[in-house]
């Protein structure tokens, strides 16, 4: 078995295991296990374990900032094809691993936000961040007339970003993409859809 | 301290303790301390810890309708002012709880989905009943014309559900239930509401 040393291999261990089971279900013990290193090294790298929270949500965040990044920037969609596409990319992903673990951000703001305020809070900020990405795009499209004037791009950022979440939740117990793929439908095709067209 | 013998007394108490700590996190032992029963007696009520799962959703599923039933045969509002009343009355018992705990479906549905196959299913069985109440209502606006006939109204159901189990999981995260306004002010002032008015 290959013997790991490096932060960043545990933290990447411990982030599908947290995935796949939870955060209160997930050991110390069965990281360690999974990344064959001796108990007491957990320790030299993360004083607790919301402090291992932390670092999981902070990976989870730049390998969906890896996801989406390229897609926000793309000059050959418009603002709100972007956004559509993100989301579209978080469902493939979904689907990858057959319609199960989900978003570490709303996972871990179900089992966590009540018991662990820093774990909130790193959740929170995550969230406002991916929020102003939206919100840039929302800007764009309405300079460009794509969505109305008076809807306020900031809440639309955040209510999007919340009913993905939701619909990413549904697809978890429905163990289908397809309550995802309906968010998509109804934001896309229809809420957001300009009528006059 | 009160003596609790009762199966109903367990699963009051078990609800409250998974709702406040999440189910993996919810001991059986700290539910027999708080009812004040000896340890043997839980599994003369239940066979397993998955078994008290099922009826902690029960009860909470009980709970949920006593809320939403009377608000959805309310003749004295209309089809779409009943789902949004009951939207509502889900805000107001959310920020009733300083806004934490959630719902339970939602928590469960983040938690369980994926490693506890009889609660997935009885999760989903709540889900599709609470999508149909919302069905009844969403054809009936159909026939009143106060949605587009071309609107999946099976679909809507189950999106706007979902959405609103996301946007109450914004909230939880943000302390706050502004996601959850937020989400009944853009499904019901601007999504679903009539463009020709």
């Amino acid at each position: 078995m290959k013997r790991i040393h490096n932060k960043e291999d545990i933290v990447q261990i411990g982030l599908d295991l947290v995935l796949s089971r939870g955060f209160n279900a997930t050991g110390v013990e069965a990281i360690l296990k999974q990344a064959n290193i001796p108990k007491g090294s957990f320790y030299n790298f993360f004083s607790s374990k919301e402090e291992f929270g932390l670092a999981i949500i902070d990976k989870f965040v730049a390998e969906r900032s890896e996801l989406f990044s390229p897609i926000f920037v793309d000059e050959s969609l418009s603002p709100l094809e972007r956004i559509r596409k993100s989301f579209e990319a978080l469902t493939a992903d979904f689907e990858s691993n057959d319609c199960s673990k989900g978003c570490l951000l709303g996972n871990l703001g179900q089992e966590m936000s009540d018991h662990f305020e820093n774990v909130r809070l790193r959740l929170e900020q995550s969230l406002q961040n991916w929020q102003s990405g939206l919100f840039q795009l929302l800007l764009q499209a309405q300079k460009e007339h794509a969505i109305p004037a008076d809807i306020d791009a900031k809440m639309l950022a955040e209510n999007l970003i919340a009913s993905a979440q939701g619909a990413l939740l549904r697809s978890k117990v429905k163990k289908s993409s397809a309550p995802l793929r309906n968010f998509i439908h109804f934001y896309f095709d229809i809420f957001l859809a300009r009528k006059e067209e």
